[in-house]
């Protein structure tokens, strides 16, 4: 029996709040109107307080109408998609939700004659998953190993320990296969495309070792400040809510070996291990190689940015870090001396996400003007491109060479659009396909990298530079890249210029 | 003193011929008018027949506003041309001529005050080039090793011996360094091209072997017929006229291993080396590995095209081959196991010259539906652009692989216009830049490699095939190419079909 024949029951825990708002409803709708969900299912959004009859239905509407990619909703698909969802009044902390809850669920069961896939979606504050998860157990809410599934929303703890102590708490009650720990900021489109061109392209795998490889960039910019996120980030920091989950995410991707094959299992094995190989910081590395900043006034596209200790609900004194640059070892033969550099900030010049792959310089040159060695972009933001910069003759009766760029737009080639990252995700749960969901040990190795230097920043070791907003960051992050002769890069545009014309 | 400072005289045997009309005449002014001849230069067309006052002039200029790539010459500057363009009454027969023709090269020296540099250029059938070298040889006319060059157009020879014949005569009268063999074809651009990509871009050179290459295809395929040039073709034919010439270039610049210096020396052994580790063909492979057909009636680009017996001027009972497809083998530690296959026609569906280097397929795949090797599409004509086949995620819910192009093209991406190949082989030729000339021992080499074909035919083995013009060839090239697994390839642009839009 294919997923898309199993009846499914989806409950949404904090099924009111802004997640469920902006995020999950419209997924869940794109899914339904796409074809994708299953005949018979039901969505339940559990929400403390009551709510008058239609006003759930409503504001999910208002949500879908906002935030869905494909626009407004038709009246007569909503009316169908609202058949299958509903309000679901519930205090998460007494045992009386839980009990109807079962009931709801069983009464499904009963009414589509199978037993539903259970899809339990943690839309709450980590202050709450441990008595929504001891109450679940207990009333064995999700007690088929193969059959429920929780899905767990990042922050996945706020140190070591903490994380630890979340998966211990989730591992005593639940099976570690059923728990699907989502950063969805990764999406598994980009993802899963860094994969494919890595491990379906032959002619890369040669190359991709530190025989042919100078250094590999990271870069993950934002232009947007905390803004009105102050109290949660000023208790976090660009270390926390960016580096130890998403830039250690796209690092493991560009550096993990090859799984054995293309699941769950093999491919998050595969990137803890390359994770594992990372070299540990200690107090002295985690100065020299690591510079934290914080972004002071200044001006971002055009509109005036206060300094972050002059934000909305953020200490004036606040040691909290808007930005991280760092360099990484990973201690494997494939990486031997190759410095992966990465970055990421608030309030920066530009949102982008990219990773740039800087090869080596040929050994032998023939050429007088051989003088820039190739690169491979692959840019996930603004946009979805992968380029590979080569040197080609300049059209003349000189023998010039040129820096030249040989690229592939996903968005000029395609007519399919990118589905969002919740629409596959919250897919891939229904599916029971784990393979872009974090493991336990994928978040506890990804911490055991950044606690010596959360540590070392504690004792208040390394100062905390300056970069004014709206700028690239702080010139300490410039002179950390400089030692690799190149500076931080983003999208080739530079090739474009003066000699060539606009593609 | 460099080469544009320093005067010349350039004298054009056949200086009232086609070819002259055609292309040097409006190579050379375009040449000057972009200012790249010295200031002081003076051109002599030589011709047998007397002319009136002012109509060589008249000829000529028609020539520059009809094929010149500038267009219209303007008035001004072609008056300020023809102050250095003269017509020179002489046949190429008598002594005379030569006695006329160095006195008027002598005097121009004592006029420049210095010993110019000379170039002359055998604009003739080859049945002249033996008396016309004998007497400038007689005369003196290209005594300075190192100043006087003699431009020699092809075809050099009809078979291997007459080659040979060939070059003894030129090298008992002159040194090898001063002989320009000229093989406008390639043209400097598209050679200097494939050796900027190759040897400038040090992450192509670990995957340019048998490890990572599963073939090479070259196509030169012609749309247009023998046409008016039935009488020379049929003595020639495909292999003769393409494949001996410029195929084998072709193969040459693809095979060769990377030249200590790029120099006309260091780059003219290695073409030579490695075509002489291609496996000799004998009568058995000559039959079982090249095929040979003629165009039967058909039709081109929705024209009626007689078939090639029915050409004007060409034997009712020709044997002479309009096409060939061969597979060749380089016997060397590179390329064992590599099959290059090679074909040319004239009559086709299409204009193309596409060099295809087909990667082997992935020994480990984990998407099932990773079935595209890596590609990469070199293509001359009718564009010049260079294109990488890679596989990339479809966008969309499922992990769905799709063959992409990442591509390149000069025309979209350069404000400079290429130079005709007769302005860069006659501006090198000026400077003595030798690289894009043929040395002899390359055109033995490459008779050498045909002889056993043209041999086996002659003994009429190897049945004649026969292909409708306006089609792709005989059915039996697509037998030869099957073994490799795949077809004929062109431009990849089925990646650009159904499930993606235009770029």
């Amino acid at each position: 029996m294919s997923f898309k024949s199993t009846p499914a029951n989806i409950v949404i825990f904090g099924g009111f709040g802004d997640l469920a708002w902006r995020k999950l409803i419209p997924a869940f709708y794109n899914l339904y109107i796409s074809g994708y969900l299953p005949e018979k299912f039901a969505i339940y959004g559990v929400h403390y307080q009551g709510l008058p009859e239609g006003a759930y239905e409503k504001h999910m509407l208002e949500g879908v109408n906002l935030f869905s990619r494909r626009g407004k909703a038709k009246a007569a698909e909503w009316k169908k998609f609202t058949d299958h969802l509903y309000f679901f009044q519930g205090d998460f902390t007494i045992d009386e939700t839980y009990t109807r809850l079962k009931a709801t669920l069983d009464e499904n069961d009963k009414k589509w004659k199978t037993r539903a896939t259970r899809l339990l979606y943690y839309s709450v504050a980590p202050s709450f998953i441990e008595v929504i998860s001891n109450s679940v157990s207990k009333h064995n809410i999700a007690a088929q190993r193969e059959k429920d599934r929780i899905v767990v929303e990042k922050p996945f703890g706020t140190d070591l320990a903490s994380a630890k102590g979340l998966n211990d708490l989730l591992n005593k009650l639940f099976y570690e296969n059923q728990i699907y720990r989502i950063d969805h900021y990764l999406g598994k489109e980009v993802v899963q495309n860094i994969s494919a061109f890595r491990f379906a392209n032959y002619i890369f795998e040669p190359l991709w070792n530190s025989k042919f490889i100078d250094q590999v960039q990271i870069s993950v910019t934002e232009s947007v400040s905390v803004g009105t996120r102050g109290s949660y980030y000023d208790k976090s920091g660009a270390l926390r809510d960016m580096v130890q989950n998403h830039l250690l995410q796209l690092l493991s991707l560009v550096a993990m070996e090859c799984p054995g094959n293309y699941d769950a299992e093999d491919i998050r094995k595969q990137k803890v291990k390359v994770l594992k190989k990372v070299r540990p910081f200690t107090t002295a590395t985690a100065i020299q190689d690591v510079v934290r900043a914080q972004y002071t006034r200044g001006e971002v596209k055009g509109k005036e940015q206060p300094g972050y200790k002059e934000e909305t609900n953020v200490a004036r004194n606040s040691t909290t870090e808007t930005y991280v640059a760092m360099k990484v070892w990973i201690d494997n033969p494939r990486w031997k001396g190759v410095p992966f550099y990465l970055r990421t900030g608030k309030s920066l010049e530009k949102q982008s996400s990219v990773i740039v792959v800087q090869f080596k310089d040929s050994p032998h040159k023939i050429f007088k003007d051989d003088v820039v060695p190739n690169r491979l972009v692959i840019s996930i933001q603004p946009e979805q491109k992968i380029s590979l910069l080569f040197e080609g003759k300049v059209p003349g009766l000189e023998m010039k060479l040129k820096p030249l760029e040989m690229d592939f737009s996903y968005h000029d080639s395609f007519i399919e659009e990118a589905p969002e990252a919740y629409e596959t995700l919250l897919l891939d749960a229904l599916e029971g396909d784990a393979t872009q969901f974090i493991r336990a040990d994928q978040v506890e190795t990804a911490w055991s990298i950044v606690m010596p230097i959360l540590n070392a920043w504690s004792k208040e070791k390394g100062d905390m530079k300056k970069y004014k907003a709206g700028s690239w960051g702080p010139k300490e992050a410039e002179d950390l890249i400089k030692e690799g002769r190149i500076k931080w890069l983003m999208l080739p545009e530079s090739s474009k210029t003066k000699t060539t014309k606009k593609k």
